[in-house]
Protein backbone atom coordinates (compact mmCIF):
# COMPACT_ATOMS: atom_id res chain seq x y z
CA UNK A 1 0.00 0.00 0.00
CA UNK A 2 0.97 3.86 -0.92
CA UNK A 3 0.16 5.90 1.61
CA UNK A 4 -0.39 9.77 0.35
CA UNK A 5 -1.63 10.77 3.41
CA UNK A 6 -0.32 10.65 6.96
CA UNK A 7 -3.76 10.69 8.88
CA UNK A 8 -4.24 6.82 7.73
CA UNK A 9 -1.44 5.88 10.26
CA UNK A 10 -2.82 4.06 13.92
CA UNK A 11 0.65 5.52 14.97
CA UNK A 12 0.84 9.21 17.42
CA UNK A 13 3.88 10.25 15.85
CA UNK A 14 2.09 10.21 12.39
CA UNK A 15 -0.87 12.56 14.16
CA UNK A 16 1.94 14.85 15.97
CA UNK A 17 3.49 14.87 12.59
CA UNK A 18 0.28 15.99 10.99
CA UNK A 19 0.21 19.03 13.20
CA UNK A 20 3.52 20.50 13.23
CA UNK A 21 5.43 18.14 10.70
CA UNK A 22 6.27 21.63 9.01
CA UNK A 23 9.52 23.77 9.30
CA UNK A 24 7.11 27.03 9.54
CA UNK A 25 4.78 25.55 11.93
CA UNK A 26 7.33 24.77 14.50
CA UNK A 27 8.63 28.56 14.44
CA UNK A 28 4.95 29.84 14.82
CA UNK A 29 4.20 27.39 18.49
CA UNK A 30 7.87 28.84 19.26
CA UNK A 31 6.63 32.56 18.39
CA UNK A 32 3.60 31.61 20.17
CA UNK A 33 5.38 30.67 23.36
CA UNK A 34 7.60 33.99 23.52
CA UNK A 35 3.97 35.74 23.50
CA UNK A 36 3.86 36.71 20.04
CA UNK A 37 0.10 37.11 19.62
CA UNK A 38 -0.72 39.13 16.38
CA UNK A 39 -0.74 38.36 12.82
CA UNK A 40 1.64 41.36 11.91
CA UNK A 41 3.65 40.36 14.87
CA UNK A 42 4.24 36.80 13.51
CA UNK A 43 5.12 37.93 10.25
CA UNK A 44 7.60 40.50 11.09
CA UNK A 45 9.38 38.03 13.83
CA UNK A 46 9.38 35.16 11.49
CA UNK A 47 9.48 36.90 8.05
CA UNK A 48 7.83 34.32 6.99
CA UNK A 49 5.43 35.08 4.08
CA UNK A 50 1.64 36.50 3.96
CA UNK A 51 0.12 33.51 2.34
CA UNK A 52 2.31 31.22 3.95
CA UNK A 53 1.78 32.18 7.54
CA UNK A 54 -1.72 32.89 6.61
CA UNK A 55 -2.50 29.15 6.47
CA UNK A 56 0.16 27.90 9.41
CA UNK A 57 -2.03 29.51 11.27
CA UNK A 58 -5.54 28.29 10.04
CA UNK A 59 -3.93 24.71 10.48
CA UNK A 60 -2.69 25.05 13.82
CA UNK A 61 -6.60 26.48 14.72
CA UNK A 62 -8.17 23.75 12.72
CA UNK A 63 -5.73 21.66 14.91
CA UNK A 64 -7.67 22.65 18.00
CA UNK A 65 -3.50 23.87 18.52
CA UNK A 66 -4.04 27.76 18.35
CA UNK A 67 -7.39 29.45 19.06
CA UNK A 68 -8.23 33.30 17.42
CA UNK A 69 -10.20 35.81 19.01
CA UNK A 70 -10.80 39.06 17.50
CA UNK A 71 -8.79 41.53 19.21
CA UNK A 72 -11.71 43.85 19.73
CA UNK A 73 -14.98 43.52 19.04
CA UNK A 74 -16.37 44.47 15.44
CA UNK A 75 -12.45 44.55 14.22
CA UNK A 76 -11.20 42.45 11.55
CA UNK A 77 -7.69 41.38 12.95
CA UNK A 78 -7.52 38.68 15.00
CA UNK A 79 -4.64 36.90 18.04
CA UNK A 80 -4.19 34.19 18.24
CA UNK A 81 -3.12 32.08 21.38
CA UNK A 82 -2.43 28.91 22.70
CA UNK A 83 -4.62 26.07 23.76
CA UNK A 84 -4.24 23.46 26.40
CA UNK A 85 -3.13 21.43 23.73
CA UNK A 86 -0.98 23.99 22.05
CA UNK A 87 0.91 24.80 25.76
CA UNK A 88 1.48 20.86 25.53
CA UNK A 89 3.69 21.45 22.84
CA UNK A 90 6.31 22.64 25.21
CA UNK A 91 7.97 19.66 25.88
CA UNK A 92 8.54 18.23 22.15
CA UNK A 93 9.81 22.39 21.44
CA UNK A 94 12.35 22.23 24.33
CA UNK A 95 13.40 18.36 23.61
CA UNK A 96 13.72 19.46 19.79
CA UNK A 97 15.85 22.65 20.74
CA UNK A 98 17.81 20.93 23.34
CA UNK A 99 18.71 18.32 20.29
CA UNK A 100 19.89 20.98 17.89
CA UNK A 101 21.71 23.18 20.63
CA UNK A 102 23.96 19.63 20.86
CA UNK A 103 24.05 18.55 17.24
CA UNK A 104 24.27 21.08 15.53
CA UNK A 105 25.08 24.52 17.52
CA UNK A 106 27.31 22.38 20.19
CA UNK A 107 28.18 23.11 23.86
CA UNK A 108 28.80 26.81 24.19
CA UNK A 109 27.36 27.80 20.97
CA UNK A 110 23.69 27.57 22.15
CA UNK A 111 21.45 31.08 21.07
CA UNK A 112 19.12 30.17 23.40
CA UNK A 113 18.47 29.36 26.84
CA UNK A 114 15.30 28.63 28.43
CA UNK A 115 15.36 28.67 32.04
CA UNK A 116 13.51 28.48 35.12
CA UNK A 117 11.81 31.41 36.14
CA UNK A 118 12.41 31.43 39.53
CA UNK A 119 15.60 30.92 39.84
CA UNK A 120 17.04 31.97 36.47
CA UNK A 121 18.91 28.53 36.18
CA UNK A 122 18.64 26.55 32.94
CA UNK A 123 16.12 23.94 32.86
CA UNK A 124 17.11 19.94 32.51
CA UNK A 125 18.21 18.48 29.61
CA UNK A 126 14.82 16.36 28.39
CA UNK A 127 14.66 12.71 28.27
CA UNK A 128 12.79 9.66 28.68
CA UNK A 129 12.67 7.99 32.27
CA UNK A 130 11.72 5.19 33.68
CA UNK A 131 9.20 4.75 36.62
CA UNK A 132 12.09 5.44 38.90
CA UNK A 133 13.10 8.81 37.14
CA UNK A 134 16.33 6.90 35.71
CA UNK A 135 16.90 7.91 31.92
CA UNK A 136 16.48 5.01 29.65
CA UNK A 137 18.43 5.42 26.03
CA UNK A 138 16.39 3.79 22.73
CA UNK A 139 18.09 0.44 23.67
CA UNK A 140 17.01 0.23 27.27
CA UNK A 141 13.55 0.35 25.92
CA UNK A 142 10.89 -1.43 23.97
CA UNK A 143 7.45 -0.85 22.17
CA UNK A 144 4.88 -2.51 22.34
CA UNK A 145 0.95 -2.32 20.86
CA UNK A 146 -1.07 0.26 23.13
CA UNK A 147 -4.96 -0.12 24.18
CA UNK A 148 -5.53 1.75 20.96
CA UNK A 149 -3.69 -0.60 18.74
CA UNK A 150 -5.61 -1.68 15.39
CA UNK A 151 -5.04 -4.55 13.36
CA UNK A 152 -2.25 -2.88 11.02
CA UNK A 153 -0.38 -2.19 14.35
CA UNK A 154 -0.90 -5.58 16.09
CA UNK A 155 0.15 -7.10 12.50
CA UNK A 156 3.67 -5.06 12.35
CA UNK A 157 4.56 -5.96 15.61
CA UNK A 158 3.69 -9.48 15.19
CA UNK A 159 6.48 -8.91 12.17
CA UNK A 160 8.68 -7.21 14.16
CA UNK A 161 8.76 -9.90 16.84
CA UNK A 162 9.11 -12.50 14.01
CA UNK A 163 12.84 -10.81 13.49
CA UNK A 164 12.52 -7.43 11.50
CA UNK A 165 14.17 -5.96 14.66
CA UNK A 166 17.80 -6.25 15.55
CA UNK A 167 17.94 -8.24 11.80
CA UNK B 1 13.05 40.82 5.63
CA UNK B 2 11.16 37.68 4.34
CA UNK B 3 13.43 34.83 4.73
CA UNK B 4 12.73 31.45 2.25
CA UNK B 5 15.19 29.22 4.40
CA UNK B 6 15.10 28.47 7.63
CA UNK B 7 19.25 28.25 7.69
CA UNK B 8 19.48 31.86 8.44
CA UNK B 9 18.01 31.90 11.29
CA UNK B 10 20.05 31.91 14.56
CA UNK B 11 17.56 29.17 16.45
CA UNK B 12 17.80 25.79 17.41
CA UNK B 13 14.51 24.71 16.72
CA UNK B 14 14.64 26.00 13.05
CA UNK B 15 17.74 24.03 12.70
CA UNK B 16 16.19 20.81 14.55
CA UNK B 17 12.90 21.66 11.79
CA UNK B 18 15.65 21.89 9.24
CA UNK B 19 16.10 18.39 9.65
CA UNK B 20 13.20 16.64 11.03
CA UNK B 21 10.38 19.54 9.80
CA UNK B 22 8.49 16.93 7.67
CA UNK B 23 5.95 14.49 8.21
CA UNK B 24 7.92 11.54 6.87
CA UNK B 25 10.67 12.10 7.94
CA UNK B 26 9.71 11.94 11.62
CA UNK B 27 8.09 8.04 10.53
CA UNK B 28 11.37 7.37 8.80
CA UNK B 29 13.09 8.15 12.19
CA UNK B 30 10.81 5.98 14.28
CA UNK B 31 11.13 3.15 11.82
CA UNK B 32 14.44 3.34 12.47
CA UNK B 33 14.17 3.42 16.12
CA UNK B 34 12.10 0.23 15.51
CA UNK B 35 15.24 -1.18 14.06
CA UNK B 36 14.26 -1.20 10.02
CA UNK B 37 17.19 -0.41 8.36
CA UNK B 38 16.49 -1.39 4.46
CA UNK B 39 14.96 0.75 1.88
CA UNK B 40 13.06 -2.30 1.12
CA UNK B 41 11.25 -2.27 4.95
CA UNK B 42 11.41 1.27 5.17
CA UNK B 43 9.42 1.08 2.51
CA UNK B 44 7.50 -1.45 2.91
CA UNK B 45 6.40 -0.84 6.34
CA UNK B 46 5.72 2.93 5.92
CA UNK B 47 4.03 3.02 2.41
CA UNK B 48 5.62 5.88 1.05
CA UNK B 49 6.34 6.52 -2.54
CA UNK B 50 10.56 5.88 -3.73
CA UNK B 51 11.23 8.91 -4.99
CA UNK B 52 9.97 10.53 -1.26
CA UNK B 53 11.77 7.90 0.58
CA UNK B 54 15.27 8.27 -1.14
CA UNK B 55 15.21 12.01 -0.89
CA UNK B 56 14.40 11.94 2.72
CA UNK B 57 16.75 9.54 3.57
CA UNK B 58 19.41 11.43 1.75
CA UNK B 59 18.98 14.35 3.67
CA UNK B 60 18.43 12.39 6.89
CA UNK B 61 22.43 11.32 5.86
CA UNK B 62 23.30 14.49 5.03
CA UNK B 63 22.58 16.25 8.28
CA UNK B 64 24.50 12.90 10.54
CA UNK B 65 21.32 11.66 11.59
CA UNK B 66 21.45 8.41 9.62
CA UNK B 67 24.75 6.55 8.17
CA UNK B 68 24.28 4.36 5.15
CA UNK B 69 26.20 1.26 4.50
CA UNK B 70 26.69 -1.16 1.98
CA UNK B 71 24.39 -4.27 2.90
CA UNK B 72 27.45 -6.50 1.58
CA UNK B 73 30.69 -5.28 -0.08
CA UNK B 74 30.53 -4.78 -3.68
CA UNK B 75 26.42 -5.03 -3.76
CA UNK B 76 24.43 -1.82 -4.76
CA UNK B 77 22.26 -2.36 -1.60
CA UNK B 78 22.63 -0.59 1.29
CA UNK B 79 21.54 -0.35 5.02
CA UNK B 80 20.74 2.58 7.20
CA UNK B 81 21.77 3.14 10.45
CA UNK B 82 21.06 5.89 13.34
CA UNK B 83 24.08 7.52 14.16
CA UNK B 84 25.00 8.89 17.58
CA UNK B 85 22.87 12.03 16.69
CA UNK B 86 20.07 10.27 15.33
CA UNK B 87 19.50 8.32 18.46
CA UNK B 88 19.48 11.57 20.77
CA UNK B 89 16.45 12.71 18.72
CA UNK B 90 14.90 9.72 20.91
CA UNK B 91 13.03 11.86 23.74
CA UNK B 92 12.11 14.17 20.65
CA UNK B 93 10.01 11.66 19.17
CA UNK B 94 8.79 10.04 22.26
CA UNK B 95 7.28 13.59 23.53
CA UNK B 96 5.72 14.15 20.16
CA UNK B 97 3.95 10.56 20.44
CA UNK B 98 2.34 11.41 23.80
CA UNK B 99 1.52 14.15 22.67
CA UNK B 100 -1.11 12.83 20.70
CA UNK B 101 -1.71 10.31 22.67
CA UNK B 102 -3.09 12.83 25.05
CA UNK B 103 -4.87 14.99 22.20
CA UNK B 104 -5.68 13.10 19.20
CA UNK B 105 -6.12 9.50 20.26
CA UNK B 106 -6.98 10.35 24.00
CA UNK B 107 -6.44 8.61 27.22
CA UNK B 108 -7.08 4.59 26.57
CA UNK B 109 -6.71 4.56 23.16
CA UNK B 110 -3.10 4.94 22.39
CA UNK B 111 -1.84 2.73 19.39
CA UNK B 112 1.38 2.39 20.63
CA UNK B 113 3.15 2.04 24.48
CA UNK B 114 6.58 3.04 25.27
CA UNK B 115 8.35 0.68 27.72
CA UNK B 116 11.27 0.48 29.82
CA UNK B 117 12.40 -2.56 28.49
CA UNK B 118 13.61 -4.17 31.83
CA UNK B 119 10.45 -3.56 33.93
CA UNK B 120 7.89 -3.38 31.00
CA UNK B 121 5.95 -0.67 32.38
CA UNK B 122 5.43 2.34 30.62
CA UNK B 123 8.09 5.36 30.54
CA UNK B 124 7.32 8.74 32.32
CA UNK B 125 5.40 11.43 30.60
CA UNK B 126 8.43 13.41 29.66
CA UNK B 127 8.35 17.04 30.33
CA UNK B 128 10.42 19.66 31.38
CA UNK B 129 11.84 20.15 34.39
CA UNK B 130 13.73 22.52 36.64
CA UNK B 131 17.33 21.68 38.29
CA UNK B 132 15.91 20.42 41.39
CA UNK B 133 13.67 17.59 39.10
CA UNK B 134 10.58 19.18 39.64
CA UNK B 135 8.12 20.05 36.11
CA UNK B 136 7.97 23.75 35.04
CA UNK B 137 5.07 24.49 33.13
CA UNK B 138 5.68 27.06 30.05
CA UNK B 139 4.82 29.86 32.32
CA UNK B 140 6.93 28.68 35.03
CA UNK B 141 10.09 29.27 32.61
CA UNK B 142 11.72 32.27 30.62
CA UNK B 143 13.89 32.60 27.98
CA UNK B 144 17.22 34.19 27.58
CA UNK B 145 20.06 34.70 25.07
CA UNK B 146 22.36 32.17 24.93
CA UNK B 147 26.21 32.28 24.54
CA UNK B 148 25.85 31.56 20.87
CA UNK B 149 23.04 34.16 20.57
CA UNK B 150 23.84 36.67 17.56
CA UNK B 151 23.00 39.94 17.23
CA UNK B 152 19.36 39.60 16.22
CA UNK B 153 18.82 37.51 18.43
CA UNK B 154 20.16 39.85 21.31
CA UNK B 155 17.99 42.79 19.54
CA UNK B 156 14.58 40.16 19.59
CA UNK B 157 14.93 39.79 23.28
CA UNK B 158 15.39 43.52 23.86
CA UNK B 159 12.18 43.96 21.93
CA UNK B 160 10.52 41.35 23.76
CA UNK B 161 11.69 42.72 27.02
CA UNK B 162 10.29 46.26 25.60
CA UNK B 163 6.56 44.54 25.75
CA UNK B 164 6.02 42.38 23.15
CA UNK B 165 5.44 39.33 26.00
CA UNK B 166 2.43 39.51 27.98
CA UNK B 167 1.20 42.73 25.39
Amino acid sequence: MTRTSLKDFNCSLAQAAEVIGDKWTLLILREAFFGTASFSDFRKNLGVAKTVLSARLQSLVDHGVLERAPTRPGVDRHTYRLTAAGRDFFPALVTLMQWSDKWVFGPGNEPLCVMDKKTRSAVQHVGVQARDGHFLTPRETTFGPGPGANEETLEAFASLARGNRDS
